[in-house]
């Protein structure tokens, strides 16, 4: 089989990280913008990171998805906020065998676009990267890079390692990005959000970084109890978390560099707030199954709260 | 018997309206200050007033609680942040037959007073009303004035309207203040909370007024939440709060023009909060009888924080 093709759908700090490291190993890769377009067609992607700094002077560029080829490969990088989007952006670029990457964290997400293109083969990713888009065209890598990358099944039904996850690995490995396949996608996603809400959630509401809400006994004891609903939210679907998986995140944290966390940067930045994806959905999916997280709740109307300001 | 004589400790808002009112109606008034002493010495204090301006340009005023006289009742109108200075304070002030009413909002205020004097009658008193200091000795009254006023007994007991109680609910009267007399003071400290709870917190943490709050459909239906758990913590005391009293200070609130309530004011100005006998204590006290409130407990910690910056 020939070198797979690749389409990044959103080309922000993730979409422009990952879509680079494939270009830069030799793939073909076809980048999807809306406002950099211009910039990235003239003068292309550069890449500042941690593992070293490059740049991609010929990118294919495009502002109109018809424009674009099929792929083999297409990588979905919008905020998830932007999903409404996609059922007009991805049929110019699915073909039968095409694989469909979602890299976005929260619950559901991949349910819209299953029913959309029911045979394609699937993929939920979660990316462990610290990346922040700095410019146009420009992404600042600082730290971490791996994706934990499972296949989605109707029902997110565990499903195992598939060829086509073992396929997209293989790429993403060549262009040097540490790949954990994984055959459970929905314990995945809850597992990313033991981090996610709270984190997320406090440091937009209380106008924190990361390491703040640590140094302060009550919001710390807070992060933990937030974090143990998420654990009562995963049992609720047969996905397990550990407690001394909470510990790790709670330690490990501690230990991090002061962070702001994406769902900060979007405030600060006046966007909209991915709350629906990474609180709301959790916390109705925990409900539908019987299960009340009054903290998660409490979370997603406080961020709905924010949401509403930040876009004022 | 001749007229009673007062003290009032802590001249701000609350206690310098209160006591102008009872010196306009003739009783003799000592008020403790401490930054406006000066001011307040040489120019008396000032109410502007929507029940009509008064000015009184002569008042006893004292920065040292060892120079007054004892009096027939001693009004505490503290912020409960400072409550520790009382066992300094009230001393010189306390005669055996001395009626000690204490101002201030939460649960829990009255016990350390109760146990440095437990042969005097202690009353507590919510004060429904809308005042704010604007300069030295200048106050200005907004709206309202009530007074729900409840002895205390140990442990709270409900111990019903007493001479004690009539004696100072009297003479708040003829100062044109109204009284609401009230044999269960815990569950009237528990009803205030209702309001005070979810409006305060919620200022705070999310930077908002009342409306704002009401105008957003998850904000107002966490408003509510709140409310509930209040009455579950009030259950567990054996105070009765009705579900038409929730639905009343839900409608009473959205009717309101915009207010900013007195934690939000605090924080805004870098005072320390009160989120210990508003928030913790309520919450603590509902513990200890096994009912857990997890939104409260929330606001709770999310205040703590913001009083740490607040004051930082």
């Amino acid at each position: 089989m020939a070198q797979r093709r690749y389409a990044v759908v959103g080309t922000g700090a993730i979409g422009g990280y990952y879509g680079a490291c494939l270009q830069r190993a030799g793939f073909e890769v076809h980048f999807l913008l809306r406002s950099d377009y211009d910039w990235v067609r003239e003068q292309g992607l550069r890449i500042d990171s941690v593992y070293g700094d490059f740049v991609l002077s010929q990118v294919n560029a495009y502002v109109d998805p018809a424009a674009m080829p099929q792929c083999d490969g297409v990588i979905i990088a919008l905020k998830s906020t932007q999903n409404a989007q996609l059922v007009q952006i991805l049929p110019p670029l699915i073909g039968p065998h095409t694989t469909i990457v979602l890299l976005q964290n929260g619950l559901g997400c991949e349910t819209a676009i299953a029913s959309q293109f029911p045979d394609n083969p699937l993929l939920g990713g979660l990316c462990f990267v610290c990346a922040n888009k700095v410019g146009p065209g420009h992404i600042r890598h600082l730290d971490y890079q791996a994706i934990t990358l499972g296949q989605y099944a109707p029902d997110y039904v565990p499903c195992g390692i598939t060829p086509e996850l073992e396929a997209i690995a293989q790429d993403f490995a060549a262009a040097k990005i540490e790949i954990h396949p994984d055959g459970h996608l929905l314990q995945s996603r809850w597992r990313k959000l033991v981090w996610n809400i709270p984190y997320n959630g406090l440091s937009v509401i209380l106008d924190a970084t990361t390491d703040a809400l640590m140094a302060h006994p009550p919001t710390k004891q807070l992060v933990t109890e937030i974090m143990q609903e998420v654990q009562q939210g995963a049992a609720a679907w047969d996905c397990e978390i550990a407690d001394a998986f909470i510990e790790q995140m709670l330690t490990h944290t501690e230990q991090m560099t002061p962070y702001l966390t994406s769902m900060k940067l979007d405030a600060q930045q006046g966007r909209p707030l991915e709350h629906e994806a990474i609180v709301g959905e959790p916390w109705r999916w925990a409900a539908a199954r019987g299960v009340d997280l009054p903290r998660i709740g409490m979370i997603y109307r406080q961020l709905a709260f924010c949401d509403r300001l930040s876009q004022a």
